[in-house]
């Protein structure tokens, strides 16, 4: 697929090359890491590399990262509760990994709302907070939050809600998938008791996730996956040693990168942005307003269904998303962009383009192109069955 | 390590050719599988292609194949308790992630025992059926057994079994990780309900498996993994595409080549156990008296110790192990010999050699040559420490 445009990075990006190599060498390393023979030996310490890299990504500790199967199992991991009493509070835009809650019980769930930017509601937090006064209360409280939203890649204010947080008491766990490799993200800095990436949206194969504390004293009380001492029996069974290796190698690059990667995606991503608004000045472009990840522009024209765009795009060549990767092959308004209060008219058409380390002025260009083409084609067609 | 004799494949298989191929072609596939555009098409396909594969294997129906991250997220998943009142019963030599009961409270299973060649105990599973005269209750319960020991390599009479647990009301779930591609795994004629596969130990890369239903009817109830609709909303999360893949390629190959696999994995089996006997006839095999998969040989000497031994052959060159893959890293009597009634002195000097598909007659002899240098070493070694 080499005449392919692909600009769906925050669905899933292209393998990194170092990602790659890592990859093969560890599929053609034999042995179970934890047999104690030189084979064994060898399988663990690719995953203690590994764990070290992926460490090193968010500033963490290698002791405090548990290897999953991708985010949402680490996710669910997360989203644990303490106790029969436990509550949980999530944003309105987060993954349905997170909207789903987890192992807490449907009405032990509570949802924050967002402004019309797709940032937190910081006063609706800090009134939520203030209701538990009783701190022993408080400690069975998490909040789930994410750092970066994956439609409109709108950053979230993760180190003002962690000090509210932390004052009341609470625990607050970060899906940090779609913000590692795009901005900065120490989890000290953030202030998040509980971190969870991704190895396929930095570059790793798919399949393969961590979930990353701060402080090893908050214990992994109840494993998902039991019978197995694996990860300091947080997570049992056999690791993915390949995908592993992979995501560690992804995260070295995508740290040694960062400064580079994040110049040049937001040069690029200004110039999408600007041809876009040149070719159609009708356009909307969700929280361009506020702090997005550089990768990220998610917009609608009045009037355009984005189904109908999106296989459009393809057709000519370019693979771009309406929102998120829908895993159930419906397709359903978006409840980020609901929340954020857009009329559904205008949330039907939203497309997101997302870039990532390797996209090039030219595929920006080719993707103008296939606009052009395709919003002249569909505003046509749509008159056309009109008249 | 072309020096190296690799007789560990119950621990993990080493990658079959054909699994490497479709890993390396699907870890260059772009595309989120939920995706509509044509990378993400083309990654459905690899996943639905293998599905098709991994039902094969077990003459299962695809639709009916749940890809998981490896036998233990499987066996987590199927025993997942009906209701509150549910119970578990599972054999006493059952895989750790069988023993730790999945999502069943701690007081809801029971354990049943196994006779001395290693299988379980038909008369004691009758007793305890029997009891159940209720069908309404009787519903609510789950048996969990084995097909192949990983220990031992014994096979488990289970459409004995499941006749008996079927008139009872019951459903079965059997772990068939060390069975597949080494026996017949029809899961209607073994009449197992839910049937659990991993990738690792038919030549896949680690990190993949499968729970596969006998039914559509037998509805995954409750996923593990929530918050997304892959696996039809069986387990969340973007897949491993590439393991899937793989594990696609390792059970069209492995099935292709069961019989002339089976008969090879035989002859060698016979002659270690034949070079064994002949160099050490105080040597005890166990199981050797009831049927086993053709690759495992689980042998012990009095007075030796295995961790002992593992060490040295590692030295050798040889890879070998004590029994299981040890998770915790620590050195524990093998709770499948105990069950067995097995003495304590005997147990704890275990050693399990197990063949796959490219095992040579050279490692074989090469085996013997070790175990020769091996046995002797340690006698006169413990000799010398008791004079």
């Amino acid at each position: 697929m080499s005449d392919r445009t692909y600009l769906d990075w925050n669905a899933t990006a292209p393998l990194r090359t170092a990602a790659r190599s890592a990859t093969l060498a560890a599929l053609d390393a034999t042995g179970n890491p934890s047999s104690v023979h030189a084979e064994g030996r060898a399988a663990r310490r690719l995953i203690e590399e590994a764990r070290e890299r992926v460490a090193a990504l968010v500033a963490a500790e290698p002791r405090n990262v548990v290897f999953t199967s991708g985010g949402t199992e680490a996710n669910m991991l997360a989203l644990t509760p303490a106790s029969a009493r436990a509550r949980l509070l999530v944003s309105a835009i987060e993954h349905p990994s997170v909207l789903a809650g987890g192992r807490f019980q449907a009405a032990a769930v509570e949802r924050l709302p967002v402004n019309g930017s797709g940032q937190i509601d910081l006063s609706a937090l800090e009134r939520r907070v203030a209701v538990s006064g009783d701190k022993a209360q408080a400690s069975q409280m998490l909040v789930s939050l994410m750092l970066a939203n994956n439609e409109t890649g709108v950053v979230q204010p993760i180190s003002q809600v962690a000090r509210l947080v932390h004052a009341a008491g609470f625990l607050l766990h970060v899906d940090a998938v779609q913000a590692v490799g795009r901005i900065s993200c120490d989890i000290n800095a953030l202030g998040a008791d509980l971190l969870t990436v991704s190895g396929h949206k930095i570059g790793a194969p798919k399949g393969v996730g961590a979930l990353i504390r701060r402080d090893a004293a908050l214990a992994i009380a109840d494993p998902l996956i039991k019978g197995g001492g694996q990860e300091r029996g947080a997570r049992a069974g056999t690791e993915n040693v390949a995908g592993i290796a992979g995501f560690g190698a992804a995260a070295a690059a995508a740290l040694a990168d960062l400064a580079a990667d994040r110049e040049r995606m937001i040069a690029l991503r200004d110039r999408l942005e600007a041809r876009l608004e040149a070719a159609s000045p009708e356009i909307v472009i969700f929280g361009a307003e506020t702090e997005r990840v550089p990768n990220t522009t998610l917009f609608s024209m009045p009037g355009m269904k984005a189904e109908t765009a999106i296989i459009a795009f393809d057709l000519e060549g370019v693979a771009v998303s309406s929102g998120a990767a829908c895993s159930s092959g419906k397709v359903q308004p978006s409840h980020v962009l609901a929340a954020m209060g857009v009329p559904p008219p205008l949330a039907r058409g939203a497309i997101r383009v997302s870039l990532g380390p390797t996209t090039t002025e030219f595929e920006i260009d080719r993707f103008i192109d296939a606009w052009i083409t395709v919003s002249g084609a569909l505003v046509k067609g749509s008159q056309g069955i009109a008249a």
